[in-house]
């Protein structure tokens, strides 16, 4: 049996933002002050986190990724070159999350002190 | 201080494989079969897992992220329009990944048993 009851290949939902900035901040180096801030947008966007793994890398640097119902966020730093890169992607079929996503990127780029920022954005 | 020791903020040496399927195959809905197959391919690629989640949603889709030191693996799947995302982001100063984030799709995208792969690559 097709398990498929609605096919709509022509329809994507949802919104992927990526993210590469460069930053010499030392918040590059703080996976949990990141957490917070993650968490807290979290809450008052009504997004719903189902899991997280945020590993602290000995040099400095920190890797996370946060599962969503609504997907997903990552960030991998390299405080060592100045640089890093995140993604914030949200996508469900009962609702346009675009104005979310962007506000998730505008608040993380800022935490993150970035002097240049590349942000470029799909639609899945 | 500035932590920056050597800023090379042109050379970005990570591969992101970003993949939209399209398939009716029940592997869409088994979380767990995927699983095994990440963790075979994360060993045999010689990757380092720091973290995990794999969440089962109640009407069939599944969502999971795979946390790396060399960036991440994420996939997201609803069956019930037969569509599934994933991708694949391999980064670090030490090693190039391209060819290990190229098998990974591959072996993703027959596991899946797509009928439609839309596939694109950013370095960052």
């Amino acid at each position: 049996m097709n398990p498929v009851s609605t096919p709509t290949s022509s329809y994507q939902p949802g919104i992927h933002c990526i993210v590469d900035i460069y930053s010499t901040s030392h918040y590059l180096t703080k996976s949990l002050v990141l957490k917070e801030l993650w968490d807290k947008l979290i809450e008052e966007l009504e997004l719903q986190k189902v899991g997280e793994v945020y590993h602290q890398f000995e040099n400095g640097g920190f890797t996370a990724v946060v599962c969503l119902t609504e997907s997903h966020l990552s960030i991998h730093t390299w405080p060592e070159y100045g640089y890093a890169t995140f993604d914030i992607f949200l996508s469900n079929y009962q609702q346009v999350n675009d104005k979310k996503g962007d506000l998730i990127v505008q608040r993380t780029t800022e935490h993150l002190e970035a002097f240049k920022v590349n942000l470029q954005k799909l639609r899945r």
